[in-house]
């Protein structure tokens, strides 16, 4: 699974100025970064009047533009999707994700209080916040940063999330979903799984020494 | 896999508005339906100074919003997604996938022929051409409807893609895609690619009886 860690707090608190300022330092380095954005309302991304949007309109569920260097999808979704299953499908090829918002996730979190807002972390008593940007100096458990502190931030979530005894091992990982649920795998069922799918595989043609594999089984 | 039938023809021959009217008379009858539209050009969706816009603007290389009942995608690709990649993992669980553009791939087309932009079809030699849709009063071999007949466009469509006997078989499906593209099975390997992951699956647990199962297996 890719690494995800999300950057909540209060809204006008600062977190999208926070989070594009991070992405720029961490693709600037060389990472893939990708973002996943909670938003509580039903949001509008395309035009009115381009074609995808009169797909759209006219009752299409998903709609998909690709050209080729970029594809953009919107899909209606019959119930939330979970974080992990949002990272996986659509974000599978990046070194780390960041999201704004899913404060009730229970992914790693990073809690931006700005002062003219609140004084106290929303996710304070959540064992998942790993850190806090703040303008309000103070003192605690957690690593506290400066709200401009934005080198200190990225350079916390690059150690913390990115760095090289953190990468994916090298060799082959394998990634279970079960019914749209991320399943943990032993070491000894990820084999299984790796061995037995490579070995199913192998002599089809084409496909003597694949660099990736997906199989999907639906009822 | 899911049905692909693709709209095609000459640039304001009028496939947007054909679209989206098999789109509505398809998706009233209850079929749930997705589109892909191939665009030529480096396409514009989010809208300047939203949240995800700026994600993406930082150095995103992913950009996701998700709400309750709607997520949306913008992504970059180091290569171009074949028509198959990008049904498989945006729009798996659609009844049919009506494309515009792509008159490249291999999937079936209908052509849209209207007489102040073109007199022939510009697939007229491509085997996949099933049928054309033209204001122009021909006789050939191919079915031919009235540009503005959308109830017999859809008809043809729904008897062709949609009918009971080629819904999906009762039972499971099972799609393997191997470095990005779609690989037929034979009924046997099928068989054994199914089997084989829910044998080692169902000691999991919340596992047991599971209705989609998805696995990535990545260098």
């Amino acid at each position: 699974m890719i690494p995800i860690v999300s950057i909540v707090g209060k809204s006008g608190s600062g977190k999208t100025t926070l989070l594009e300022q991070v992405i720029a330092l961490l693709a600037g380095r060389g990472h893939r970064v990708g973002t996943i954005k909670h938003d509580a309302h039903d949001f509008e991304i395309d035009y009115e009047g381009k074609d995808s949007w009169r797909h759209k309109q006219a009752g299409a569920s998903t709609v998909v533009l690709a050209s080729r260097n970029k594809v953009a999808v919107v899909k209606d979704v019959k119930t939330e999707w979970s974080l992990e299953r949002l990272a996986l499908t659509f974000a599978d090829d990046h070194d780390i994700i960041i999201t704004e918002g899913f404060k009730k996730s229970s992914f790693p979190k990073i809690e931006v209080v700005r002062k003219a807002c609140s004084i106290k972390p929303v996710c304070g008593k959540d064992k998942t916040l790993i850190a806090i940007a703040s303008d309000i100096k103070a003192r605690g458990k957690l690593p506290r940063f400066d709200i401009d502190d934005v080198a200190g931030i990225a350079d916390f979530i690059e150690e913390r999330f990115l760095p090289p005894s953190h990468r994916p091992p090298q060799g082959d990982r394998a990634t279970l979903v079960v019914d749209g649920k991320v399943v943990t795998l032993k070491p000894f069922i990820e084999t299984l799984l790796k061995e037995s799918l490579r070995g199913i595989i192998k002599s089809l043609k084409g496909c003597a020494n694949p660099r990736e594999i997906e199989v999907k089984i639906k009822k």
